[in-house]
C-alpha cells in the first residue's frame, strides 16, 4: 500500500467522523448519521467524478472506501468524547486530506485532458464538497462559504502542484510539497485568525431596499 | 404489463402525491409544486442512475413515470381532503414504492457488475433520496435522518432480496416476499413507535462548548 | 461570434452578477460569493448535461464561460451599487438569458434523440435550477417554488419554440420570437404583478392536523 493510498484512506476516514460529529449535534439517527459520514468522506470526489463523467463513480470501485467510512461510524459513537479531545490530530489529518483530495481531483481531471484550470477546479470541489453536502442536507449554510481560508488552502495548494509538477522535481517531492504548503497555510489562517473578507458589510442595512433586481 | 411494472408506477404516483402534499404545506406555487412531487417521485432512481453512469436517466426513456407525475398533480389539487382521508391506503402504496424501488435500484447496480455492498447502497438511495431532495428543497432537515424506520425497512429488505436470490427461489417469489417483509417492517415500527436512537442526547446541553475541530 | 452565442455568455456574466448580488446579501466571503456566482451561471446547465449524460459537462470544454464568471466577481464587487441601479437592464439580459438558455438545453436535448416533453423539462431545468441551487446552496426556500411567472415563461418560450420550428420558419427567427415571447410575458408578469396561485393557502391554519401520511 502506497503512502498516498494510505494518506487517502486516513482523510476519507477523519472526514467520515467529522461528518459524524456534525450529525451528533443536529441529533440524526443512526441512519441519518451514516449518510452525513458517508457524503462528508466522498462527497467531493463523487461530485467531481460526476461532473468529468467517471461513472460509475471512484468509491463504488475500491470497498476500502466504504470499510474506512463504515469503521468511522462506531468508532465515533465510542470514543466520542476521546475523539473531541484530539482535536489537533484531527485538525492535521483533515488538513492531510484536502490537501490531497485537492491533488488527486487535479490529477484525474487532467488525465481526461481537461484545462489546468478545470482540473484546480475539481480539485478544489473534491476537497471541500463533501462538506458542502454535509451542510446541505443538516440544513445549515455551507462553513466554507463563511469561514477561515479552508478553500483558498486547497487554491494555493492546487496551483503550487501544478506549478511545482512543471519544474521537473519528481512527483512524491511535489506531493510532499504541496501538503506540507497545505498545512502552513492553515496553521497560519486558524493561528492568526485570518479569513477572507466578508462581502456586503458596510451596506448590511439597507438590504431591504432592493438588492434584488 | 406485468404486475412489477404495475406498482412500480403506483409507487410514483404515491411518491409524487406525498410531494404534492409537502409543497402545499409550504405554500409552494403550482410549478413549485408539481417541481416537488416530480423529484420525491422520482429523484432517488435518478441520483442512483447518476452515479452508476447509466444516462440518460431512467424516467427520460419511458414517458410512464411522467405521466404518472402529471396526472398526481391536478388529482392531489382536485381529491386533497379525500386523499388525506386515505392514510392507511397511500402508506401501504408508500411502503410497496420504497421495497420495490429498493429491489429495481439493487438489480441495475448488479446488472452494471457493482459489489452487492454498492448494489445494496444504490437500493436504498432509489428508495429514500427522493424524499431527502424534497426535503432538501423545501429547506427542511430531511426527514428520514430523524425519525422512523423508513430507511432500515428498505436496508433489511435489501439483504433480504440479496439472500434470498441465493436461496434459488423464483424471482417473482423473492421479490413479493421481500415487499411484505418491507411492508412487516413498516407496520411494526409504526404500531410499536420504533426509531433508531438519536445521536448526542445526552451532551445536547454541551454543543456550544466546543464540538468541532 | 454568433449573436447567439454573444448572448449566451451575457446571460452567464448576468446570472453570475445575480449570484453575487444574492451572496452578498447573505454575507458570503470571496470564496463562497465566487460559488455561488458560479452555480448561478452555470448550474442549470450542469444539472441538464448531467441527466442527459453529456458529461464533461458544458462549461468544461468552453472556458469562455469561466471567463464571464470570472470577471462578474470583482465588477460586481468595485460597481455593486451602479448595477443596482441598473435593474432594468438587468432585467433584461436576465430574461434574454433564460429565454436562449430554455432554448439552448431544449436543442442539446433533442440531439440525443430524447422526446420533446423531455427537451422542454431540460430547458427549464437549465434556465431556473442555477437559481434553484444558488437559493439551496445559501439556505433559502428556492425563490422560484414561490414567486411570479418566471419558470411560466420558460414553459412557454419552449413549447413555443417546439411549434415554430415545426413552422419551417427559420431557426434564427424562431429563437428570436420566442426570447421576445418570454421578455413579453415576464414584463407583463411584473406589471400586472402576476404569479402563479400558491397551494395550500385556505387551510394553511389546518397545518398541524396531520397532513402527513
Amino acid at each position: 500500500m502506497s503512502l498516498i493510498y494510505f494518506l487517502d484512506l486516513t482523510g476519507t476516514f477523519v472526514f467520515a467522523i467529522s461528518g459524524m460529529l456534525a450529525a451528533a449535534e443536529k441529533r440524526f439517527d443512526l441512519f441519518g448519521a451514516a449518510v452525513i459520514a458517508f457524503v462528508t468522506a466522498v462527497g467531493g470526489g463523487t461530485i467531481r467524478d460526476l461532473l468529468i463523467g467517471k461513472t460509475p463513480v471512484g468509491w463504488m470501485k475500491d470497498l476500502n472506501y466504504l470499510i474506512c467510512i463504515a469503521s468511522a461510524v462506531p468508532i465515533t459513537l465510542l470514543f466520542k468524547s476521546y475523539i473531541q479531545g484530539l482535536r489537533r490530530t484531527m485538525f492535521l489529518f483533515d488538513t492531510i486530506g484536502i490537501g490531497l483530495f485537492t491533488i488527486l481531483g487535479l490529477k484525474s481531471t487532467l488525465a481526461l485532458g481537461l484545462s489546468p484550470v478545470v482540473a484546480l477546479m475539481m480539485g478544489v470541489v473534491s476537497a471541500v464538497f463533501g462538506g458542502v453536502l454535509r451542510d446541505v442536507l443538516a440544513n445549515e449554510v455551507p462553513l466554507i462559504f463563511r469561514k477561515e481560508i479552508y478553500a483558498t488552502a486547497c487554491i494555493i495548494g492546487g496551483l503550487s502542484y501544478l506549478l511545482l509538477t512543471k519544474t521537473g522535481i519528481e512527483e512524491d517531492w511535489v506531493i510532499f510539497l504541496t501538503v506540507m504548503l497545505v498545512i502552513a497555510i492553515r496553521i497560519l489562517a486558524v493561528w492568526k485568525g485570518l479569513s477572507l473578507p466578508a462581502l456586503g458589510k458596510k451596506d448590511a442595512y439597507k438590504s431591504d431596499s432592493g438588492n434584488k433586481f
